[in-house]
């Protein structure tokens, strides 16, 4: 186990992130806001941990990383990063149990907030939970496309491509992959936060909301949310980038490579956006018929609101829990769909819904044909017997995940829906629940401390896919 | 495929169940009840149908059952018989649907009930209930023993007997092996009412209830349930009754013919006794500092309410959900449980736990060593591959099932905890739900007629393990 390389990389992820605190260092400067202090504390605390940290290991070299280092560097990133990351939130009163909630749901894209009256904080805070969230999606995009199929994780085995089947090792050219994505990752950004300005946000506003949109995080700088700007043309636009920062980021690069087209060359992309057509078009009728507003004005709505939930992001243009009893069992159902493998958005994703389909069919079909091979697929090649196991294994640990973080909440007497809508929201990494609580129109600050350690914890289980962790918590892990 | 010798089989059933009508016929006439009219009607209506049927198909013979014709026949069977078995609910002045959702949650032996003042009616009726689930009890053993193992659903064919390996057919044989079940059934029914009758229940009470106990099905005579005795011996009693009902059948056969340790030889037993008493126990001494009762109280308590939904039987000493928030996601989550494999029970059961467990802990250490080769067993033998695969799409498929329910029922105006706890308890058998609506306390008549007859469905979904049901649904079924 090369466990100084591990420490290595993470005081590099540290200083790094000591390095981004210098920007809501400038916005509190810039505008005469006294609290340019905290951050210049926090990142002097962060850049002296991380420095330190880096200086000691500094001869700490690798040319792969093994399997079980992945593991090791994975998890403890996700578990150290939010305890300095939250150090900001202590100057808002706010005590270390609600700063680490904070930190650790904007690190892990979630967006669920213990903050209220976002409307009057001074803009360096608003900032930072836009950044946490924007450097997060960075940490997936990273995790997603190398090291969840290098580790095999719920079935990301699919997306290992050719060469890296044979290997045993993370192989450096790997990095030239990162580097492009993370090229379109800046590139989508810059454009959303253009969009955003063009529809008229302030250019506050339209800076902190693209960084919290390509990361499907959905912090916003308003306690209303995209409800504040009241647009349609901004929620439109909104669902389509919400939409871009939940499809595979690898299809990006084959598009600018060859044309558009390529796309919607991986079949998750497809499924992904016929899904969310049929769905928000099925609503809106719904809606329209019963709710007395009209059928466009319900488009925009279900749009915006059903690919904030299902692309895992969380703004909310409107109280959609107010639409009904349907609509609050739809939304919770689509609170656990997420977006496309490979993208910055969580949940359970399209492809293992795709894989299921698969696997349940060839199964039914052999329950009266016993002897009989039924072949099944993913994205046009043959499904591997692994990925089967994979992807059922880690959708019942998924829902078994649920209903332990359920019950444990009920026995810090959250009622039944409380609990539940927190414990799924956390794990899908989506951010609002339901009930006037944590619902889209309530916040979680008023939970006791240890039910939002709890669900900061379980922010980080869903965000690493749950076995990333459990393994680390497997003895045999630590042998030899 | 043998459609005729199923309709041959089906129509012996339903002109059984005819027969069984003449009991609660006689228990009205003999109290001087005119309401013995309504099950001469009925069954009269189920002895001609049925013997017309059994004529028609008299040369129907079978030296045994194919694959096919199992899945057809366990299907028909329990989607047609509570059509026949609703009959004299009707007389109560309940709707069709109304008499079907009571039938169907009969033959289940779920228990959900829309019927109110229990007390009041007419001892005929209260005993058709009984008998149902008595013989959805028969029913579910045949099922449990015989044709799940065969048609390996959902991992049962861990259960199939070595000779039956090599078998594509039901041998002759096996009926021998039943004739001994459905004694042990029938004096394990027997000894309960003894039990319950000198314990204090008038003759009329003990019958019925010795029916409900050994099918797990949960029917009681009184609205309040086991609450109206207030008798802390029959609590005891009737939680070691509800165990036997829920511990796999063909032990009892062993311990008959060797001796009594013989009963603890299925580890499923031993893993399910275990859980009960520690969760009882934990539970007793979580309330009685929480709830200001003695733990001796206490422990009767849980015991009998925990053992009650845990076998999937579902009566209730005292309103449960009352305990607290903890209580009601303890609940929850133990509705799901379910007894052994092999017995009346229902929900998930304890091997697939007891599967996942091992398959859960293969896969971690996988994980980390692929290509490691990680022996997993079940009760003493290796875990053969496509138990895992079974188990796990069982599982999957149980918590999707319930979804979908869920959402259904959400359209259809019913609130989020009541319809999602409706969806489970129907799925798993059990019979009481969560909040006021169809909590213990609660009761189901005022549902939706649509609400009632898609829970009903969920019953036999669930009672037949999913994909039994999806078998006959696939096209490939039925081509040849």
């Amino acid at each position: 186990m090369q466990v100084k390389f591990v420490f290595h990389i993470l005081s590099m992820v540290i200083f790094g992130t000591a390095i981004t605190a210098i920007l809501p260092l400038l916005a509190d400067a810039v505008s005469g806001q006294h609290e340019w202090v905290v951050f210049a504390v926090s990142a002097a605390a962060m850049g002296f941990f991380g420095g330190a940290c880096l200086l000691a290991t500094r001869e700490e070299r690798s040319k792969g990383i093994s399997l079980r280092t992945a593991f090791l560097l994975t998890g403890l990133s996700w578990l150290i990063l939010p305890l300095f990351a939250a150090l900001p939130f202590l100057d808002l009163g706010l005590s270390y149990a609600d700063a680490i909630f904070e930190a650790t749901s904007g690190i892990t894209t979630t967006g669920s907030t213990v903050i209220t009256g976002l409307d009057d904080l001074p803009p360096g805070i608003l900032l930072w939970r836009s950044i946490l969230q924007w450097i997060g999606g960075i940490g997936i995009l990273v995790m997603a496309v190398v090291l969840l199929p290098f580790m095999r994780i719920g079935g990301a085995q699919l997306f290992r491509t050719e060469s890296s089947e044979t290997s045993d090792k993370v192989e450096p050219r790997w990095f030239v992959l990162m580097s492009n994505i993370l090229l379109v990752y800046l590139f989508l950004t810059l454009f959303c936060g253009a969009v955003y300005w063009i529809l008229g946000m302030s250019a506050f506003d339209a800076v902190c909301h693209a960084m919290a949109t390509l990361s499907t995080g959905g912090y916003s700088t308003h306690d209303a949310s995209f409800g504040y700007f009241d647009s349609g043309a901004l929620q439109w636009a909104a669902t389509l980038f919400m939409l871009s920062g939940s499809i595979p980021f690898y299809v990006y690069i084959k598009a600018v490579r060859t044309d558009a087209r390529a796309l919607f060359s991986d079949s998750q992309v497809r499924v992904l956006v016929l899904f969310l057509i049929i769905i928000s078009v099925g609503m809106a009728a719904w809606l329209s018929r019963h709710g007395h507003i009209g059928f466009g004005e319900a488009l925009t709505l279900t749009f915006f609101n059903i690919t904030s939930v299902v692309s895992t992001t969380g703004f909310a243009s409107v109280d959609y829990t107010l639409w009904g009893s349907g609509a609050i069992g739809a939304f919770l159902i689509l609170t656990f769909v997420g977006g496309c493998s490979g993208s910055t958005s969580g949940g359970i994703k399209i492809y293992r819904f795709q894989v299921l389909t698969q696997v349940i069919g060839a199964h039914i079909k052999r329950l009266t044909s016993p002897h009989r091979v039924v072949p099944t697929h993913f994205n046009g090649r043959p499904l591997p017997d692994d990925a089967a196991i994979s992807v059922l294994a880690f959708l019942t640990m998924f829902v078994a995940t649920i209903a332990l973080c359920t019950l444990a909440l009920t026995f810090m007497d959250l009622d039944l829906i409380t609990a539940y809508s927190a414990s799924v929201t956390a794990i899908t990494n989506v951010g609002p629940g339901l009930g006037p609580v944590v619902g889209p129109a309530g916040n979680f600050s008023s939970l006791p401390d240890s039910a939002k350690l709890l669900l900061a914890f379980a922010m980080i289980l869903g965000r690493l896919e749950i076995f990333t962790i459990l393994v680390i918590f497997d003895r045999g892990f630590w042998k030899n």
